[in-house]
């Protein structure tokens, strides 16, 4: 199976054919808008933390997501708990290591993350993939920093380390087992001007690997899905603003097609 | 008095004219859309979870709004706090068992709720109102579960064993008190693609309550103002997608009128 | 240097220059529309509240918000932590006293603070900066409240005995240092009817508070953006609603030019 527009649209249907429960536990900023969003792309997501809660909703989800955004102690224990009952349970995880080496914090428990969790896929800008591996990027908050070094090879000496799937998002996407890279180009600036869409891009990339095996290629279909709506959305509000691109966004996760897939999706896979 | 729609534009011009201040312990997914939905219908809301304030803060509500979304040890233990400063008041007191049946934490916390404090309406779904009665429906996560069994007769059964007014909303909604049954057979399908529509609900019972003593009334009044707003909005955006709707729906929560009603409005009463 | 139209629009292009990182501690509701608002004028939100690395982030941040909506004691002790950290390096830093008087831990919270750390700015409405002086004023809730007194006065009298910039927001804003008092005299009503409009103010003033020493400069120059962003959004959606201004608000601060200030922004600026 080689991935492309086809294969991307299929998923995309069968994302909305079952509409997978995704659990996720994030922060607090971006609750409202990833909720609307997986609901949009055809999920089903559900939000809880509390440790008296995570193991059972973990349990019965089809993918879960960890995002240590707006961290505190409570919840970073509580994403550990979540995560070793997905892993009991055969059920994907993925980590969006929000902001990963700016604070102590972020990276102490995006490391215990990985050391206690078989975390399935990792998404994150270059900045914040680089500093789990111990090397450094740009970075400056929790803002996208540009990476001065190759961002595929970057991918893939993350992927082997960590010895998970990796999608660093940035103007092009790069998503690899270590192995084998995919390579996303869709997308739009403006996705930068709206709190959230990393968030978001994360729990959608959860919510596919909750109907698909083939992680990379789940995660690379999400990744181009994604892009796409957002290309659509820029275009429809062009001029106007974020405000109104982040509202005709969610309208077009929940409207776009194979059909537009296979006019827009951009693809490139080969070896390393 | 009957419950009609002139006797729910009359609820609705009052609750413009007081703007009550509704006290919201809610998920902190839907936090953001309660109080602009609350602001836009006319009523002032106000958010406060910590055991240290919630007394004071439910003491000078209109109505309080206990919703155990995203619930910890701290906020449940808020709660039944402030659940019982509301008694102490007189202040009617609106529960929402979010997945109630879904975690041991969630059903626990409802039942401790319903022990400790003495609720006035309960608004869920379906399967929400069956877990607090120990009977099963279908759930899936925070979703609303198509109930097998009659969603009316469930509604009067809980009303009488918990000794409140129930009120479930699903395609057609059901409010009881165990004796009479007044239906309301407003809203979109697309209030389902929307996070947090059900909670808004919720909120928006609170602000009729905190208004007008007949409950029955206010809890059947504040249904049929929502779904009618949310048929307007549903039509206003048809094609576009839940980005627009939840905006529109906002819009039309501070512009529908008594006319709109008499125009819309869809309740039944009878007996059982 | 006077304040005034073309001083702002300087500032304004500033900061979208330097997009200065904004450290948020604050309430859940508002979180989302902080952070957009914040991208959308050009600057770089971020949030953190946990103990464990508020004083790393304060430290990188060009200025602290501390807003004590929906406070618990966790957050309570974090917002002091920050603002010691923010003091120790010589970054502003913001109060936003929501609600301050209403209930005992908003009030001895906002006390604590202005103990413990050196604030440079309080934004407030009327209420809220009359409590933090012992004074009392209207209050309901977390609403604006018309001060009796008069409104100069009391900025006045709060920025000689807090020892900070006072900016005393509503129909009129005065922004003073104890000395001078600049009137700022933009906005529209429609801002009441958005939650989390006076939040986002007070992290907008941080923004700019980040990019220009004279504070009360900067502060002025914050107020006149956000009033006059609020004015074109306001016309842009006349007879929509809160939903679609919301949405348009977020639009017109990415947009708003120093020309914009230029027609529309109306300080007045005198002795006392």
């Amino acid at each position: 199976m080689k991935m492309n527009a086809v294969e991307a649209g299929l998923l995309l249907n069968k994302v909305r054919e079952v509409n997978p429960l995704v659990h996720n536990i994030t922060n607090y900023v971006v609750t409202n808008f990833t909720a609307n969003g997986l609901l949009a792309l055809g999920a089903s997501p559900v939000m809880a933390d509390s440790r008296a809660e995570v193991e059972e909703m973990a349990a019965i989800a089809g993918a879960l997501v960890l995002n240590i955004g707006t961290l505190n102690e409570r919840t970073a224990e509580a994403m550990v708990l979540a995560g070793k009952a997905a892993n009991r349970n055969g059920i994907p995880v993925v980590l969006d290591p929000v902001a990963a080496g700016v604070t102590k914090l972020r990276s102490l428990t995006a490391q215990r993350i990985l050391k206690e969790v078989n975390v399935s896929v990792i998404r994150g800008n270059a900045a914040e993939i680089a500093s789990l591996i111990g090397e450094s990027a740009e970075s400056k908050g929790v803002d996208a920093g540009a990476s001065k070094g190759n961002v595929k090879d970057l991918a893939v000496r993350a992927a082997r380390k960590l010895d998970a799937i990796i999608a660093v998002t940035g103007a092009t996407d790069y998503i690899t087992d270590g192995r084998e890279v995919v390579s996303v180009d869709n997308g739009d600036p403006i996705l930068t001007k709206v709190t959230g869409t990393g968030c978001l891009l994360s729990s959608s990339v959860a919510a596919f690997l909750a109907i698909e095996k083939n992680m990379l290629h789940a995660a690379s279909a999400a990744l181009a899905v994604y892009g796409t709506a957002a290309e659509l959305a820029a275009a429809d509000t062009l001029g106007k603003g974020p405000g109104s691109f982040q509202i005709e966004f969610i309208n077009r996760l929940s409207t776009v097609t194979a059909q537009d897939l296979a006019e827009r999706a951009r693809f490139e896979k080969g070896g390393l």
